[in-house]
């Protein structure tokens, strides 16, 4: 597949790892000299080419996350891809799936929960601040999900989901056990809770909220992904990582009434 | 949804959590009591009802690891859900991507690729052993997938793989160094390689065969993920976990000559 | 240095890993054969003998974490090795230190302590159970080290303890929160206050007691010890660890007025 | 106690934690203001006293670690306090214990080495760099443990050590395995080595070295501690933590012959 005008491209070679935006007739500079785009536009994919200063750069479709992580506005922490990958495989949402998401904060796992659920999905992204909506809209468009998400300014805890038999909720909040009782009216009667938290405080609010309700299969997870360095000569983890971002906490909605809790 | 005759039901109480298939006129056994079929039958998902002994029982579909976790065989080791959740969000494999995979075992990681490609998507699973071939069928027939996925009795070492294009290729087999020129030709000019490995001996064969041709941008990682007890009066995380399963290795083919190495 | 009756001895071979009391006359069963204590006695520590069945055993000196975890008995949850060895490198307790420890359980924490205070410090370990405080004597004096350690039946949280001016308190009980007013008292001015708590309700708990009086130089911890698997060609992390014990509750007292918080 | 002229001091207060030697007639500069000396000389150890900014530091005993990280010179990588703690435990290294450690480095590990096994042990440090012998002994001298250790420019690779009966020797070198031999030579008949190196391709050299020769219950560990915040309000592990600095080796020297091994 050829590069094109317009086309985000990941860049890699010696110490350059980035993802750019192609515009014709420009230049792209890095630490290890420049390439000029007319060079790059209408190349395969997978070329490698030379800076001037005669390094290898390859040019590569970038993944979604590379973008996200590179290019996409944050006025908010956000939920990374290690965290949104448990999320995902512990909750089910796929392909085809109804997914309200509540705050969308920047939308880096709205896009995430978009990108999986196209091409017959829906994610509902609620905010209560009309930033973070403004903010999402706009990565999501340079990624191309816009059409899989629909952005709701919205206070979920007060006014509630407008949806209904949703397959999940994720709460990405500061106090979400307020807002349990609403993302509860919008599952399907046995759909999926997901809560994400950062600190041990938050958890045991949580906790103590979904046990009280419908809540059953109560989950809890922590993720640590090391990654290594893979020079072939110097095999071995990273000395620094990102070892705590938040607590997952997934939940089963069930419709027993609320007085004969299941365990 | 009411629950139907023939339908996986996840069923979860106290102490009890396991996924039952649904006969009619038939009884379910729990440690907290037994279940008629009769009494599940037509039931909305999400309902609770009691066993004999009068404990609660709540009635879930269940995901997709649940059924593979409970109920598929397995005659190898396999990729386990938090593995296969990295290796889906840092490669870019969902709806509509086009996979091979190499060996299939049990077909567990076949099954979780082939949830994320559907409805477009299509997985190419080699193996050259014909019982894994033949376990990994039933196994995805059973779990509803075996329409997204090819299944292939072949040694992909010796006589490759019969598409061209990939999105992705993904080995989990025990000397996969030996299988990466065969894969390089199957990858689109930018496509993903990912190696699974349990070993460190094996990491550094890996690591060498591919910065010895067309990789760059290679990554590497180990997952743990910690589960931790929700009862709201004792949250802590679990004594014992799975801390390792094997190393994950991520590379970008290039079409760059190999005397030309990128880096 | 020749091996002697009654010595614990550390046999190590093929699938064999146990600590043995040597008896004069006697035999020593493990599931590679059998070795007679007649031609132990005596031999230098570090021989290789054969088992009537042929398989080589070294004849090592246990370390004393090996006569604990093998020999002693337990009547209690116990600090670990790993957990005991952060608390020790993070508190300065060392050749010469006085540390009270309550409860003492079984004597685990106690001994480990004991060890690293010879020749010139002193335990003073405190617990409210009769059978704890018997149990613990009996391991500490199979491991020769119940001269440094004064054991006491008593409860610290209503009746405090007998000490002044110590360097440090460790506190290993369900709710030492209680207890930190009379570990300050114990405490020498700048004293160090240990608590190890298994999960994070008790956590918070003793972050509230003791930010409340007169700690500063609050640090938490959670330690994880990954062991390998250290056969040359198959070298990988151990599939399941303990990778959740209890959190280590490290503080320094202050003489400041409680009504003046140092923060 | 009173603090003397000379004293190393660890004040701690509001984002302020640092150590430092006390001067007469000196100023202590913090962030949060200035402190004079001459109101720090004669009063207890845990007293808190004000800037003229008007904040409450502590006054407090560092501990030899506290000192260590701050305010020894490093010339090399060194053994962090968390590793030292694991292989002071898995070792039985105590009080009165005589260990070798080769190469010395910037002596931290030797500094930890000599704190335990004080007053009747004796830790023999080589290095084959007189810049490492140099900085060592300064900081050795700082923390008032020289009197503990000999230190040696000597390469024991090809010189070996000049003690026997050793009861563990370290080795934390870049080519350990060239060391064993002699490092054997100098342990007791059944002494332990322990060595520490940061890669993997390392790991896989050093287990081939002690599994060709006379070693048994041949133990690997990587160490993580997680460090949390402990303000009673927001409690979660850091953000980033220094999850990778080496692999612990252990393993038992025996007098089998080379020929007969135990395995």
């Amino acid at each position: 597949m050829p590069i094109k005008e317009g086309d985000y491209v990941l860049i890699v070679g010696d110490s350059v790892r980035s993802v750019v935006r192609i515009v014709k007739g420009s230049r792209i500079s890095t630490i290890r000299g420049i390439i000029n785009t007319d060079d790059v536009i209408g190349r395969e994919y997978g070329t490698v080419i030379k800076t001037n200063l005669g390094y290898n750069m390859a040019l590569l479709r970038p993944l979604i996350t590379d973008i996200l992580l590179e290019k996409a506005n944050r006025i908010t922490q956000v939920i990374y891809p290690k965290d949104a990958a448990q999320i995902i495989i512990n909750t089910g949402i796929g392909p085809g799936s109804r997914v309200a998401e509540a705050g969308v904060g920047s939308g880096f796992m709205t896009a995430m929960l978009a990108y999986y659920v196209k091409p017959n999905g829906k994610i509902y992204g609620y905010d209560k601040r009309e930033d973070s909506i403004s903010v999402a809209r706009k990565n999501l468009e340079m990624l191309g999900l816009i059409d899989w998400v629909e952005l709701r300014l919205r206070d979920v805890t007060n006014d509630g989901f407008l949806e209904r038999d949703l397959d999940a909720v994720v709460l990405d909040m500061g106090d979400p056990w307020n807002a349990i009782p609403k993302a509860t009216e919008a599952l399907r009667s046995d759909g999926v809770l997901v809560v994400y938290v950062p600190t041990v405080n938050q958890v045991l609010k949580v906790l103590n909220a979904m046990n009280k309700i419908n809540y059953v299969d109560i989950r809890m997870f922590d993720v640590m992904v090391r990654e290594w360095k893979t020079e072939p000569t110097e095999v071995r983890p990273q000395t620094w990582i990102n070892a705590h971002t938040g607590y997952l906490i997934i939940g089963r909605r069930t419709i027993m009434p609320v007085t004969q809790p299941a365990k």
